[in-house]
This record gives C-alpha cells, sequence and structure tokens, in this order.
C-alpha cells in the first residue's frame, strides 16, 4: 500500500474516506505522511502526534465493531503547489441505526513530498446538532 | 490596520492571539484574508464561512465581558512557499478565575497574498481535560 503515489490532495482525501468507510487500517496508514510530526484529533478527543499514536487510535476504533461510513458536505479548499487545506463537514451515518447524527467538521491537511501527496493533519470536532447545519453559506460538493 | 503587511504566518499568528488577548476586535479582523471562503470554528461552534460570519462570532464573544487569555504550547508547524498550517495547544485562562481550563486545540492555516501573509482558518476545539496533555509528545514552543 505505502508505494501508491497520489497526484493530488483530492486523491488522497478520496482515499482516505473510502478506506474510513471500509475500516481499513492499513489503508489508511498508508495515506500518511512518513514525517514525524503527523496530526491527528479524533472528535473530542486530544491531540495524537506521530504515526504510532494515530494507528492506534484508528486501530482501537475499527476494532470497537461500530461501522461508520461518513459522506462529505460543504468542502471549502485551500490549496497551493506543496500543500493543500480541504474543511469538510462529515456527515456521519452509524451502520444499523436510523437518522442522521450530527455532523462533524474536520481540517484535512496534505502535504506534496516525494512520495506524492500524503495526509499530514486531520482535525474532526463535532458540530452542534443544528438545524440546517448543513445548508451553510458557501456550499461546494467535493464528493 | 488593515494596511499591515505581515512578513510571516508566525507574525500574524502572533498579532491573532495578541488581538485576541486584547479583547480587539478590529485589529483581530484586519488579518483575515479577504477572500470570500475564510472558515473560523470555535471551540464547540459551528463552521463559520466568510467575514461577516467570523466577525459578528467575535464581535459576540469580546462583547460577552468574559475576559479570555490564551497561551500556546506544543506547535507543530507545516510551510510552505504560500501556506502554513500551525497546530497548536491553546492555554485558557480566564480573567479572575483561579487554575486552568481544559486545553482547546486549534488548527490554524494562513496563506500568502497579495497582501502578506494572513490568516484564511481557525478551527478551534476543546480537548478532553486530561493530566498531562501539555506533556505530550514533540513539544515545539513556538511562542
Amino acid at each position: 500500500m505505502s508505494q501508491v503515489l497520489y497526484a493530488s490532495a483530492e486523491d488522497v482525501e478520496n482515499a482516505f474516506y473510502d478506506a474510513f468507510n471500509r475500516g481499513d487500517l492499513e489503508a489508511l496508514m498508508a495515506l500518511w505522511s512518513e514525517t514525524d510530526d503527523v496530526v491527528c484529533i479524533h472528535p473530542g478527543g486530544s491531540r495524537l502526534v506521530g504515526l504510532h499514536a494515530i494507528r492506534e487510535s484508528w486501530k482501537q476504533l475499527f476494532g470497537s465493531g461500530l461501522r461508520l461510513r461518513l459522506k462529505l458536505h460543504h468542502g471549502i479548499i485551500q490549496s497551493s503547489p506543496m500543500l493543500s487545506v480541504r474543511s469538510v463537514l462529515q456527515h456521519v451515518v452509524v451502520e444499523g441505526e436510523d437518522g442522521m447524527s450530527p455532523p462533524v467538521i474536520a481540517t484535512n491537511v496534505y502535504a506534496r513530498g516525494a512520495f506524492g501527496w500524503r495526509l499530514v493533519l486531520h482535525h474532526a470536532s463535532p458540530a452542534p446538532d443544528i438545524e440546517g447545519v448543513f445548508d451553510e453559506e458557501a456550499p461546494r460538493i467535493v464528493h
């Protein structure tokens, strides 16, 4: 998996949410940069720094038996040749449950390095459960 | 205020937290990029898009009478010539109260444009109140 070269931040993002939705730990971890200072913040969680801590957190999530599906809405993108920042609203669907959970706001940062584009930061936090949160200004569907 | 040119993302970040600590709305708003898709997420809040919504939120915060002071810890930086991403732990001190509040995790994104470096995204979310949160891996003091 670690040999895949992604030509754009969007490709990495697609692969990230695809791996998440499949609960595929190895596919998900292969998308991260191998630098020391990668950062991951799960909703309500502490800041995790480094691949080891990040891997353990996803392993725990995927091992919990809870199957989550994420759909993205309203992507807002700041791009440059070497870094790309994507702010998205994640609509969380819990498998086996009816209805929609409150959205999660995520800031994803991708960097271009010797191995193509990779994920360097994922910051997710719960948004308030208010009506119309998916109807905010500047709607742009990235997926 | 809007004529100040900042030569680095770090300079904007210093000015941002300085304006925050002084409760100076105009100084704080002058640091944002004037593009349409600036993003601000306050701890526990919805995603705000655009200068108007962002200004209103800060106006409300500063108008509430609550005086907050932020100190930054453990900055982790991803920089490129046109974009810079800074992940920090904000230690919040409420004026007139003893003790420390739980930390807030912030992802700040700065972009370089015709008017120098400006803030384009501020994503803040509460971290769990656990002991040792300021002793995490990769400690790097940026301020």
